[in-house]
Parts: structure tokens; C-alpha cells; sequence
């Protein structure tokens, strides 16, 4: 493959569904590199609701993972049949023809995530750590079908096989999306889960010392759309506007920090596992008698803290931010936003919210955006992992590749 | 991609491991295209043993298909590294350099396989059915990542998203490996389950009442080998030597016979889900009594019943067969052979039975072999399911390609 070919601007689609489960996000865009820099250009997006069933079904899959293997081949035709409609409908309501696009590139919806043993300072011996495991669900083979497009899948297990932790992918498109020439941004998404994807200046990437850094910060919505729906039957806390009412309670703030994923030192990935509906049962249980809001405030504020902290512990002792860029729909959580900027302050950094917007880029679709990437460097067979976040061996071409 | 193209020489390994978990068979084959017809050369083979904890883990995931999605995940790494093993070891042992191989084409192990409802007469009205699913395991990223070769795994999805059966798949080799031009040929394979590719001979395949055929015909060595761990805690019945010895109990012969399976029509496919262990337990429960050797006799005569029931129901009334190829572990045990020619001539049926090895096939790696070639055209980007076989609407490139 000539650098040359890099060139061609292709007509990509990305298909992506988070940990929430609320939707299957859809964007085609027109992309291409020059001399390093890639080029994109969001033609369209589109947004395919999960029926209430199948939502249901994959909830329940991903807190309970114990299930018949008919129920899982079930749902993995259920959820290609829901990515091929999401691909189909963005193609219909834009009036593209399928011929138009050059390839997709399709998460799959994760039921479950089992991550190599993180490595530890004082495990770089060389001793072969055992493999881990990830399923995606979403059968790409009927993505292909019934688009007739090239259809490229399920990316985490081949960076796994590298040794690494098969996330977090979303880096090499931040990489590739928001590096600066001179500036250090932390590109800062609150999904479901959090994650950040420190990208350092192009001039100074090359230094050792210096490397995109990314891994998973914590819970991001997880915990307080869990109350949310506990306490108000609602499925998020619009603008904070309960948290913001609520006062912290310190012990259970304290019991939360004590969670063992925090120290744990990145490359690091975490889920629903951990942080999912399981987990904000039990400190129910743990601490009865609080008030609703209270609950909100305290998780908000934990949430705030766990974000924080990471950079604290993991990025301020080696980088000067200069930006955090936030994404995903806790971005929108103005509560949220306050602690997360009283705490910056709090530890004397200088650093500058912004948003995904400020660069031009539809934050609701920056993840189907990034698989849209991937799957484009993928198509041109590059590499499209970025071995020091996730903690693989070597750089791979994740993806399958379906005809 | 020009037919120029398929006359060019590649180097393609197949990796195969069928329902009895005995072995991952590994091939390596030259194959090239001349006028349609496929020219193969066996370079090398090699046998990969599994270790007997991780064969009945196989084996229980198979029987009882409930099971954690960690368990389900970790196993998929150690049959993914086990698969790997294979390829590395037949590189190592014939002293070929991966560099050499232009691509595998591992099958996987079939963990669950849930086929749409077969197609019945009185059901071509075009409704819309339901799509089946499949589960293979054997992380395809894994042997990729071991071996640095162009891995293609997972064949049947994408032929079922076409509204297939998801098999049979060794058709499409055995039309291309053993059609004649005068002769129809039945290729049956006696595996765990048993099945049968009718490959009519060149001049008449064009007609529309002569389509390659290919089904499962029911039980293979499965339940015999049951039976033969059951009683005598020995894999199988070396040539049917315990079952010659034994008597044919009518009673159980009868009852076995009419399983629903027998009289579906053509395509179908069936598994270790419908005659495996469980099956097997069942029939012991309602025929307490029985001598071993008995029980062995009449699976055997069963097992044959079923094949010769078979063509008299579906192949005879359409084809003129001239000849009967055996192949898989079945064709070796010379009291079931007997059997077979013994129920074809009580048909009155002129039907030569012949074996792989007449053919210059190893029938070992006779499927290992399929496989290479399912690959060979995939690679090609050539369609590699037969519809008229598998009930898909239409040729589809089946497999998933790994860098």
C-alpha cells in the first residue's frame, strides 16, 4: 500500500453503540490523509432507537452474564440486524446509495469485556501474561448482507491477541482528530463510562516520555443515570439540576473512592462490570435512609473526582494540559462541569474546558466518527491500534472484514 | 479481479476441528483455478492434539449450552491459541516459513449451531423467515496475530445472513475436488455427524432438476462412539469388531428410526445438539437391559439406516449415482461399510463404494483441506456457498478476513 493511496478521500461509515444502550449512532464521512494530517468531513448521521425489548435483553445480558448460547447467537442476529437497519436508515433518510460508501466500520455492542491483568511496575519481566477475553455482538456478516457494503467488525480482539487490553480504541481517532502542534489536550469523554485520551503535541510526541496516553477514568453517566432511575424513573439528570440540589455525603463518598480500580495504573480499561447497575445496588444497601438527591450529588461528585484524581495521579506529573475537551452526554451536565472545574482549579492546573463542538466536530456521533476511522485505516491496511494505551506488544490492524 | 487471477498458485492451510474434539487437522495446499477446474497439491499436514482439559470443556460447553460469557470468552482464547498451535506446528514440523503462506482458513469449533427453520414445500411463499444463528470459536485474531498470516475464519454467518443454513460448507469443495464428467458422484462423509454432497456430473449440472445436493444425513460415529465410552471406555469401535458380535434389538432400531430429523427435507443440517450425549442417555433410560454389544450393533445399523434412508428418500429418485466416496472416521469401521452395502443393494441400487484415498485424497485432511479451499476463494474474492446446498437466497463470499 503507497502512501499515495492514503490520499483518496474514501466514504466511510461508522456504526457505534455504547454501554447505555440508548441508540445506534450512525455518521458517514468523507475522509482522507495528507502528509499525516487526516481530513474529514461529516457527510451525515443518524441516530436507529432500540426497540424496548431488545434493550432490555442486552441490559440484562451485560449485568448477568450467564446465558444459553441460543439466546446469545439470538442476540447477535437481533443487534446485526439493528446495526444493518442503522446503516440502511442513515443511507434512506440522506438518499446515498449503498455503491457511494467504500466501507463500514461497526463496533458491535460489547456484552462483555475481560481484560489481561493489567501491567504493574514491577511486572515488566517478560513472563507471558495470559491472553484476555472480549465478545462483541452484532453480526457484521449481516451488516454486509444486507447493505452490500464492505463491512469491517469487531477491532478489540486482535489488539488483544497482541497482549493488549483491547481498549480504548476511541485514541487513535483523538490522535488523529485533536493533535495540536504545540498544545497538550486531554480529550475527555463522559459516556456511560469515562475515558480520556491524552494527546501530546505533535512536536513533542516522538519523546518517550511524551506518548498518547488513554485509558478508562471511572464511571462516567453509569452511576448517576442508575439513580436517576431508581429514585425519579428518569433516565438522566438534566443539567445536574437534581445533584446540583443535593448535598454530598461524605462517608459514601469516601467508601466510593476506596474503589480498587482507581490506582490501578494505565493502561487500564473498566465497564458495566464494575460500575453497572450491581455495584449501585449494593452501596444502596450498603447506605440506606439517604435522600434522593443527596444520591445524585455524592455520585456526581464522585464521578467529578474520579476523573480528577486520574489526571492527578496519571497525566499532570508528565504533561502540561493546556485543554480538556469533553464529549459524550455528561458533557452536557452543567453540575458535572462545575465540580469538574472547581477540582482543576483545586489542583492548581490551568487547563480549559471546552467541547467537542469547538472543533467542529457533532459530539453525539465522535464515536461512530472514530469507528469510521479506525475502519478506514483498517480498509487501507494500516495499523489503527496505538500500542501505548492499550498495552499491546506492537501496532495491528484490528477488524474483521466482511465482502 | 480478473479469472486470470484464479489460475495464479497460492499457498493456503486449512485448519479444521469437527464435532468428536479429537485433534485441530491442519493442511497445507497449493491450489490454483484452469478453466473451472480446481488443480490442488498437498504440501504438508499436521495433526495439533488438545489437551484433555480443554477438550471436555469443549465438550461440556457443546452438551449443556449455558455458560458464563467469561467462560465463553476464555475459551475462545485457548481454542484461538490451540488453532494457532496447529498452524505453527505444521510450519515448524515441514520446515516452511509463514511467509510462504498466503492465507489459512480455519473452520473453528462449532460451539452452538441454531439453523433457520428448513424450507418446506408448502412454505415458498416468500414470507420473511427468521434468520438462524452460529456460534464458531477459535479467535481468528489470535492465529493471525501467532502465525503474521491473512487469517479468513467464521464461514457460516454471512451465508445464513443470506437466509442459509449455514452449512453444509464442505459441498462447495466437494463439488470442485471430485465432479466428473460423466459420473454422479455421492461424497459421504462419516464424521460425529454424517453427511452427503451429490455432485451430478458436469454435463447435466447446468440443469435445473440436477443441482449439487448436500445434507446432513443424521448421526455419524457419534452415537456409536457414545456408547462404545459408555460400556467399554474406549473412543470407538475399532472396524465395528464389537459391533459384528452383537444382535440388532428391533424395538430400539425402531424407535431410533423414527426420529423427527429423518424425514425433513433437504437442505438441513443437525449436530450434537439433536444425537450427542444427552440423546445418547436418553435411549439407555428407556432401553434399560440391553448388552452392550447389542446396543452397538444396533446404532451401527442405525447409523447406516439412516444414510441409505436418506438417499432413498432424497437422492435416488433424482440422480443416477454411479458412486459412493467415504470419507471421515466412519469409513474405516468395515461392519458399518457392510452395512451400507448391504441396505444399497436391498434398494437395488448399482452403487460402487469408494474411499477418499482413490481419489489421491488423505482423507484425514479431507476437510481440513475444504477449508483451505472455502479460503482459496474468499481470498480470490470468489462466492464460496452453494445455495441449492445451504438454502441461502444467493452466492455470497462467506469468511472473515484477519490481517
Amino acid at each position: 500500500m503507497s502512501v499515495a493511496d492514503l490520499a483518496k478521500p474514501l466514504m466511510v461509515m461508522g456504526l457505534m453503540s455504547g454501554t447505555s444502550v440508548d441508540g445506534v449512532d450512525a455518521c458517514l464521512a468523507r475522509i482522507a490523509m495528507h502528509d499525516g494530517h487526516l481530513q474529514q468531513e461529516m457527510i451525515a448521521t443518524y441516530t436507529q432507537d432500540i426497540a424496548p425489548a431488545l434493550r432490555s435483553r442486552l441490559l440484562k445480558a451485560m449485568s448477568d452474564p450467564v446465558m444459553g448460547l441460543e439466546a446469545l447467537c439470538a442476540l447477535n442476529v437481533a443487534v446485526g440486524e439493528l446495526f444493518a437497519e442503522a446503516a440502511l436508515g442513515l443511507l434512506r433518510t440522506h438518499h446515498i446509495l449503498a455503491g457511494e460508501v467504500d466501507c463500514i466500520g461497526s463496533h458491535g455492542q460489547t456484552l462483555f469485556h475481560w481484560p489481561p491483568p493489567p501491567v504493574q511496575s514491577d511486572d515488566e519481566t517478560g513472563t507471558k501474561r495470559p491472553l484476555g477475553g472480549t465478545l462483541q455482538i452484532g453480526e457484521p456478516s449481516i451488516i454486509a448482507e444486507k447493505t452490500g457494503i464492505y463491512t469491517i467488525a469487531d477491532f478489540r480482539p486482535r489488539d488483544m491477541a497482541a497482549g493488549g487490553q483491547g481498549a480504548p480504541l476511541v485514541c487513535y481517532a483523538d490522535r488523529l482528530l485533536f493533535q495540536d502542534e504545540h498544545y497538550t489536550r486531554c480529550i475527555q469523554n463522559i459516556g456511560g463510562i469515562a475515558n480520556v485520551t491524552v494527546v501530546p503535541p505533535r512536536s513533542t510526541e516522538q519523546a518517550e516520555s511524551q506518548p498518547v496516553m488513554a485509558f478508562d477514568t471511572g464511571p462516567g453517566n453509569m452511576l448517576m443515570d442508575a439513580a436517576m432511575m431508581h429514585f425519579y424513573g428518569k433516565p438522566y439528570d438534566e443539567n445536574g439540576a437534581v445533584a446540583a440540589t443535593g448535598t454530598i455525603h461524605e462517608a459514601l463518598l469516601v467508601h466510593l473512592l476506596g474503589h480498587p480500580y482507581l490506582p490501578l495504573t494505565p493502561p487500564k480499561t473498566t465497564g458495566r462490570e464494575q460500575f453497572g447497575e450491581p455495584f449501585f445496588k449494593a452501596q444502596l444497601a450498603q447506605f440506606p435512609g439517604l435522600e434522593p438527591a443527596d444520591w445524585l450529588a455524592t455520585l456526581t461528585e464522585f464521578t467529578a473526582q474520579t476523573i480528577v484524581d486520574s489526571y492527578q495521579r496519571f497525566i499532570f506529573p508528565r504533561y502540561q494540559v493546556s485543554e480538556m475537551i469533553l464529549g459524550g452526554g455528561g458533557a452536557y451536565n452543567a453540575h458535572l462541569r462545575q465540580r469538574l472545574e472547581h477540582h482543576l482549579k483545586a489542583a492548581g492546573q490551568v487547563v480549559s474546558l471546552k467541547m467537542h463542538a469547538d472543533f467542529g466536530i457533532h459530539d453525539k456521533y465522535k464515536e461512530a466518527l472514530a469507528f469510521a476511522i479506525l475502519a478506514w485505516a483498517a480498509f487501507q491496511r494500516q495499523p489503527n491500534n496505538l500500542p501505548e494505551c492499550t498495552g499491546a506488544s506492537h501496532p495491528v490492524i484490528m477488524g474483521k472484514h466482511c465482502f
